[in-house]
């Protein structure tokens, strides 16, 4: 049983020890203070979906190339979920007369996607998913871009570290039938767009040119993406709302950006680092038709935005701002210096957990002292207790500062009273 | 596109709205907080596994039965994990000699087990595993005893709501050997004794005949069953320790209790239900085999427990101990007056976050206020603040107190303080 196989975890999935997964938990911890912060409730859906709730909807690649599939007894295909908004579209559609709308619902979960793993992409990663659904208004479209920012900046990242660019799906479409580009092209030209980050100038020219541009066009769409000031007078509305939540300073028009997915119908955005990470760390946008896609007789316009643990991860790190965090919770570590104090140290292990001290206990008895002390210590548990003979008969306690390597002689209330201020 | 098969989440998996969601983050919470408490560090691992992970540890019914399987693109086939404990043997098997034994790790992660949903128990559910690995001592038994006891209470639950049933497969195995019971046959007739509460006396009666055992044997057994106290005798150690961890009231001697795992080779407990539910609330034991399975060269031996969030928010909902919860966090609501003070009313809330205040915006301008009330009072939201053009002009906000319908004029900064005083 030394197979390889079995001992290695699957390719881009995570097997985190505690060194790791609290960096992970520092995250998913940012994400849930901040939809406390804004009033968003948390929801959940089935890690596996059918596959025809994502067809039409998310794009072809993702729901055919890139996913984990379950064939069940009967033959019927599910994906492992590669994203949540169509499942949260359906939970809207089925209550969507018992529900308080607008809803701010937001979902902390994994996601599956089969692509290669890179630098912040993973093939299981957990995905912080924030959405305002029934509301058509700016607002909304500002609160979800305000949400995004408090996200970055309450992880430590400054307007140093990070830019979040923002566009609208409408207004570039209406831009692009202004230069005489056919409306049946549009679609066509938007994805073609999507990729002008990603290649070199004469290629993206060259894929403009074999979806039948004229030079003319090419040259509106280049002076477009390369000096966008009169196309930014089209977003005065948000741009003034998002003055108001104070993070203009993050914020800026990009005409390049259009994001993936088939269902954003307005606004779209995405955060991009500024440091050597260079990556999307944060996408959304405005989704108007997908709700009533899933059967709602209203027409429930959404807006929402997604950020994963890889990538905020790759991009705290990369901006050193990852804080040093240990994995090990204990306050207090509660040795065993033999059996005859056996009884008294469990004792006060069991009383310092009853005052909401966290509390590790050394489980053998008959070990060196010594060697106790050096685990408290690689776990870098802040204090050591003690009880021997002399303390078991005194009702005292002997404790060992690991920091400065002092020790004093407490009553089991005076321990209390230590830790607990230590702990403020 | 209003298909039943997308509208309707997969049969015992979870879809979740904010008020049931909030329920499992309470259960969910309480683990974490234990974990703590008992100085755990969280660990976690991949979604899925290749079978061989599982095959000769976990039971044979879980691995072939009751498995939801994913093929890869090579044949390959993997498992969305039914349990946690193998991924972690095999975790601390490839670190064995960095780590610093023994280790108490903790996972709170989705479970997949094809079997039929019924109450407290669904196809998908939130584990919450705990296990000291790297000590064979009977302490580290109680300490993760003591941990499940504790849990239950932290969830509210006292002695009248659950017993903790304790047994040793070593005991109950040389108590069969005693009976005249050959070797080859002992796991068998655990096996059976295992579904002595599932079955009719005669039923198990003939069961244990059909395993060839005479009768004089088969009286053995029911006695054994039901009259333990000379049984007993062989637990003084561990009854010891768990009265210095002061939960004797809890644990009960059971030489039927054996857990279906085949890995456990020591210890086994289990807790249940005294009410209407009657179901194993939590399971664990000792499992000295089950690294060195994976590959380690010491002899490492564990010993934890596991409980999920479906059994218990069922046992908290039939012993009446579930607490009322509200999903909506916002302490304020930021309603909008008009168009003219929408800035004002932007700026209020932004200062609200800044201070730490959950704090809702309403994201339409023109809707009555009346409606916006309404709005913040199904969402028992307990303060809604209006900015209207007297109080953007002298600075101030009229705060509504939505319990006792009362009103006042305040400064921002008296809000503030206000609101921080309430969440105190």
């Amino acid at each position: 049983m030394s197979d390889n196989t079995v001992l290695q975890p699957l390719k881009g999935f995570r097997q985190l020890y505690p060194s790791e997964k609290v960096i992970q938990s520092f995250v998913l911890q940012k994400a849930r203070e901040i939809a406390k912060l804004y009033g968003f409730e948390e929801y959940d859906g089935p890690m596996l979906e059918p596959i025809e709730l994502y067809l039409n909807k998310s794009s072809r690649e993702l729901v055919e190339e890139q996913s984990f599939k379950v064939i069940d007894k009967n033959d019927k295909t599910y994906l492992m979920r590669p994203e949540m908004t169509p499942t949260l579209a359906r939970m809207i559609a089925a209550k969507e007369n018992s529900l308080t709308l607008p809803v701010r619902f937001s979902n902390i979960g994994l996601r599956y996607r089969y692509e290669a793993p890179q630098k912040g992409r993973d093939r299981e990663f957990y995905q912080m998913d924030f959405d305002i659904i029934g509301s058509n208004s700016t607002i909304a479209d500002a609160e979800i871009i305000s949400i995004a920012v408090s996200l970055l900046k309450s992880c430590g990242a400054t307007e140093k570290d990070f830019v979040l660019y923002i566009n609208s799906r409408e207004t570039l479409t209406k831009t692009l039938i202004e230069f005489g580009i056919a409306e049946k092209n549009i679609k066509k030209v938007i994805s073609i767009i999507d990729k002008r980050d990603k290649v070199e100038k004469p290629v993206f020219v060259k894929m403009l040119q074999d979806a039948s541009l004229s030079s003319g066009q090419i040259a509106s769409i280049n002076n477009l993406l390369d000096n966008p000031i009169e196309y930014e007078k089209s977003f005065a509305e948000i741009l003034k709302l998002i003055d108001s939540y104070g993070i203009s300073e993050f914020v800026k028009v990009n005409p390049a950006i259009v994001r993936g997915l088939d269902y954003y119908t307005g606004i779209v955005f995405e955060a991009k680092s500024k440091g050597p990470l260079g990556r999307s760390l944060l996408g959304g946008g405005r989704y108007d038709n997908l709700v009533s896609g899933y059967g709602a007789k209203q027409k429930l316009g959404g807006v929402g935005f997604a950020t994963s643990d890889s990538i905020l991860i790759a991009f705290l790190g990369d901006s050193n701002l990852l804080p040093e965090l240990n994995s090990v919770p204990s306050q207090v570590f509660v040795s065993i210096f033999d059996e005859s104090t056996l009884d008294n140290s469990l004792r006060l292990a069991r009383k310092l957990r009853e005052n909401n001290i966290p509390t590790e206990v050394y489980p053998e008895v008959g070990v060196k002292l010594d060697k106790q002390f050096k685990y408290a210590s690689a776990k870098q548990i802040p204090f050591v207790a003690i009880i021997g003979p002399d303390e078991a008969k005194n009702g005292t306690v002997t404790v060992k500062n690991m920091n400065d390597r002092t020790q004093e002689k407490l009553s089991i209330a005076e321990l209390i009273e230590k830790l607990k201020n230590q702990a403020l």
